[in-house]
């Protein structure tokens, strides 16, 4: 079985600036905090920016609903932050989001109870490439570089049924802080999984930002001609003037 | 060979609402028949609504022109509904519809008696995970929840020829109302199969409503930076903040 | 090896119609002609339209260079009818054009001899699944249904290599009113097989017109909530309404 | 081993330019040159242009981060020029930018010393269909047809761990102008190829360029109704009036 350990949250983000910063800047992690106290400031600008945006707010998640819990996913796309030279970077990336509702009775779901695991781009691609036969399991810690991490581990569980008709999806929460253990089990049958892998690959590519970086002319853009639209010039020159 | 038993078609709807109603709510299966009128409402407000909209209906189905039937697909996109919030909502859900024509004679088929299957996501998800020797089966009762549940039968069969040339695509409708019996099959090469899969694949995430979902920046949000397009805060929140 | 013969170029759209027409219509193989005239009409039509609109062409074909010949690869979107309901219809399919110059020296190829093949979207899905092992062979008459019927034969071969490592494609065009015979053959490795599949299985959506049925939320329409964007009534009723 | 030798990077233009030059036309390769120098040219434009359209730079790479080394991936789309006649063509190819960073100390990695490697789209296919045992191998000379030809060599290797987890991704850069030798290496496990995979597959006909041949409607294109949006007619014809 093959086991992941989740990256920094804000790591990805933290190297990307490494990988765009000016020539000859040498980076090191003291900026990694620097940085996860910028995502808390950034995320509560996403909310109230989201306010700004109600009418905005899309849910069309994909559900499947068993005995003992119920299973949602649905992508959540990445945000962007304006650099001093106008350019865009990825600032909290996309995820696939899971949601997990406990049952309470035939048809019965509590929402009060729901347990959320959030799935990187690199989950998302060990999750559509699980053969058959396959399982995988990730590791989070959403408390990670606070004062409380640790205190809450949240793994996520896929497992291929022996007999190959499906998979056993379940999250484990245990939560030293409020002293809770939360299990969430979710058969889904291999059209389910089908669904969910073919839905994961489209969203793939969008939650790491790259339907930015095509081709949708604008009208105006369709007039202005042999624009190099979105090309950075440091790509095009980098490996032809060296 | 895998049966499934179709879910209440405004199963998931309400489902979605459990899964987003306010914390602490506990719906319970009563509201599956409120749900249910309300879903014929929407249903009537759609024609109109489309009526409304005459310009914008395509026609541009995948089809195929056997002996005895011609059957084409096409994806119809999910609806939204506005919640109170501002929210969108999935009203109902999208499918890809097959249809049938029997033939009546060389290169004639008869419209009238035409017949339709409305694949869910999950029925969908079957189909294009199936290999060159699988098999798999839906069950549809058009009337499920009303007065007449249980007097329409319909059910597709998608069945690999024995060779793995192809699949034999058959539709059993039994109508106790009109006291009909009703058969069409459909011999598709792997050819037409693979095109089928490929084009279902490509419309799976448009009846999810995935694509609402997605970065098509409008000249406007291009110059709102870092905005979350479209994000819904809760799910931004829900795993970190715990 | 798997062999198919060019459908009617205009039954696919003829039988579109068929699936649309008024309940209760029966028609018959004499509007095929009737049709095929329109065709003509319609290709007219498109060329002075195009010429509206010299600006909107774009050619980005995937080319591959060998030594006795280049073959170029690019899709064709189908074009659609107004229908006197308001309802557009796909009048000319899509196709995938296959352009094949012959060499005449190093680097030298021969524009003026240069042969065409349309890939029905059913042929792209047979080009698109076939197996490292597989080959297919199709089958075109340019003059089909004209008084020239037989005249002008055309086969294009796709044949993989014995050991594996990528295809042979041939097209053989056999023109008994100019009295010549053409070959072109056109090797290509697996790596530029893998972006003809990739590529196609992209367009081919795009091809049938799929594109123009998905959610691209116009602002306005992001407004109107709970339209059911481009859905035919009929599709929604049809299942659940019988 | 499947090794494939760089393409001339403008030779695919060039070969683009002779598929549609005028009937009779007999390109030679004395226009490579002259075409070389636009090339440079048009490098310069963009750059300038790229500078007028600062918002529009993206960066949304897909990264991994190991011990020795980082890389990212990020498409770059083509750009087009505008013929005397109105249409546009492919003019630099896209190609999917891979970038990597030395490390220098733990999480710390060398942005000056970073090193480039532009995939073509057929060095894309060839990466999208390695098997789990597969590995494959790319030679570039960025200096090709200049003065410096050869001075500059760059090869680029992906090979398939024995156990089949994962590939190892390595680059090696002899400079002899600047007597340096640079070498790579960054391990990838099978998810994050699998993202790349997607990713690139996704990518793939962007860079190509063909979502521009696609349909998006603009609202005016919508009201015109059976407009061949972006059609050739020459394509369209050519086929059915030989």
């Amino acid at each position: 079985m093959m086991k992941l350990a989740r990256l920094l949250p804000s790591r990805s983000q933290l190297s990307e600036k490494l990988l765009y910063g000016k020539a000859g800047d040498v980076k090191d992690a003291s900026r990694l905090y620097a940085f996860t106290s910028r995502a808390g400031i950034s995320n509560a600008r996403e909310n109230s920016a989201a306010k700004g945006y109600i009418a905005d707010r899309i849910f069309a998640p994909y559900s499947v609903y068993k005995g003992k819990a119920a299973l949602s996913v649905t992508p959540v796309l990445p945000t962007f932050t304006k650099l001093d030279s106008g350019s865009l970077v990825v600032d909290r990336r996309g995820v696939m989001m899971m949601k997990f509702l406990p049952a309470i009775g035939e048809r019965k779901y509590d929402n009060e109870k729901r347990q959320m695991f959030a799935l990187s781009p690199t989950e998302v691609g060990s999750m559509i490439s699980l053969g058959p036969k396959d399982s995988c399991e990730f590791f989070h810690d959403p408390s990670m570089l606070s004062s409380n991490a640790g205190q809450v581990r949240k793994s996520l569980t896929i497992k291929a049924h022996a007999d190959g008709t499906g998979y056993l999806i379940s999250l484990n929460v245990v939560n030293n802080i409020l002293k809770t253990k939360e299990f969430f089990t979710v058969p889904v049958t291999t059209a389910e999984f089908a669904v969910m892998k073919t839905a994961c690959s489209f969203a793939l590519p969008h939650i790491l930002g790259w339907d930015r970086l095509t081709n949708h002319p604008s009208r105006d853009s369709r007039r202005t001609v042999g624009l190099p639209s979105k090309v950075d010039p440091q790509f095009l020159d980098s490996e032809w003037d060296k």
